[in-house]
Parts: structure tokens; sequence; C-alpha cells
């Protein structure tokens, strides 16, 4: 099958520094963070303020988790070596094939080219490959 | 920055055979639709059969969408010209810098390395890069 390319478009700017310090839920935390987007997309932006201040704050941030062990098709959920291996598409585990994470989170500001996040657990310098508007109807 | 290559994982089998028969929020669409993953990546899948048995059987399915224009940056929304531009990152338009699709839909059945499912929009032929079980928590 065909490859594709991914370029980064900008890199989270967070306190976890490495993926031990990371909350395995980390959805759940209330940890601020960044995502510093390439000046280069900056016009891609557009309407995400307005979303703030209309309320419809969460978005999608889909990083490349580049520590993943990408020929790991079996892993323990949660790193648990007690729970029995599992398929790597049964679990959320960041080694995968092609290991795109995804980060549902609150959109708290947007400053020119820098978005202010809360509920980010990606590890400082994980490079963003995409941000998305999330929706009720069709990530629910 | 540092660029990553995606090798598909499967592809999508669908009755949609172009961007406009398309739905534009096809995830509230009915139509039953398969992802048909590399036999390579077979023992990936290992559980996902038993969410479907137990009930759990919301999966998101990430996609190349590899018509995309990679260039865009501004887009109508829902294709609907009348309405202003806005940046592809405060969109769901396929069109953005790394176009890669979520898709959150319904696991029916796992038939060996043919996943049926519900509620997928992707035209037929796309290539499918991740599959992830669905967590409210994390996604809701």
């Amino acid at each position: 099958m065909e490859e594709y390319i991914v370029r980064p478009v900008g890199v989270v700017r967070s306190a976890i520094m490495d993926g031990a310090d990371a909350p395995k839920q980390g959805a759940l935390t209330d940890q601020e963070a960044e995502v510093v987007v390439d000046p280069a997309y900056l016009v891609a932006l557009d309407g995400l303020a307005e979303r703030v201040r209309t309320g419809s704050s969460r978005i999608i941030v889909l990083c490349w988790m580049h520590g993943a062990d990408r020929a790991r098709l079996h892993v323990h959920p949660r790193g648990k070596e007690h729970l029995p291996l599992r398929g790597v598409f049964s679990t959320r585990s960041p080694h995968r094939p092609n290991p795109v994470s995804l980060h549902t989170v609150t959109l708290l500001a947007v400053d020119g080219n820098v978005l202010r996040i809360r509920g980010m657990d990606a590890v400082d310098g994980t490079p963003v490959v995409d941000i998305k508007p999330h929706s009720s109807d069709l990530d629910g």
C-alpha cells in the first residue's frame, strides 16, 4: 500500500517531561499545556478563538508519539504486566504501527500561534499532526 | 521539524464511491461498511471481538484522506460557499495539512481481518491509519 508523509504542524509544550510522568488516563488531568503552531499554519487557526468565546471549546489534538515502538502489536493494557497481552488496536497504547494519538482537550485561549489547553497528557516536545473541533454528535 | 511516514494498516470498503456521495455529517449514517486489515497486523486486533461481545463496541478509526488538498488552509464550512472562510483547524474539512480523519463508529463483528462497522462515512478505498477503542471518559 502507498505510504504518506506526516509533516508536523506544531509541538506540545507541557510540564510532562517523560512517559513515566504521564498520567495513564491523562485526559482527566487538570494541568495546563500549550500547542505551539508553526507560524506557516497560522491562518488555519482562524475561527478557533471564536469557539472559546462561544463556549464550544472542546478540541481534538492529534499527535505523533515519536517515542513509540511501531513494531509492537501486543501490549499489556496500561503497562500492567499482570494483565494479559492484547492487540494494540484494542488498547490506547502509544505503541502501534502508526502512533497517532488522540487528545480531546479544552481550549482556554488562542494567543497568536499558541493554543492554551487543559487536559493534555502528551509529553513536552510531542509533534502535533492535526487540530479539529470536537463534536458531541460525531465523537461522543 | 522531522517528518514521519504513515504506512496504512488496512482499507475501508464502503458503498460510498466518491466524495460527492459522502454524507457531510456521516457518523450519523446507518450504512454498514468494512475495514479490511492487512493480514500482517492481524494480531493487533486481539481483544476487539471481545468488545463486541461485552457491548463496548464503539471504536475510533483513523483514516488518511488521500484525496485531500494539503495546501488548503481556509475552507467554506461543510463546502457551503455562502458561509465565510474559516481556518481548517476550526473545521472537520478533509482538506488539511495532514489529512487524518477520525471516525467514531460501532463495531458489529470481527471476522478474521475484517471489521464490520456502522457509521463510517469514508469513501471506498480510503486507507486506514489506526484503530482505537473509544472511551467516553477520554473522548466524550
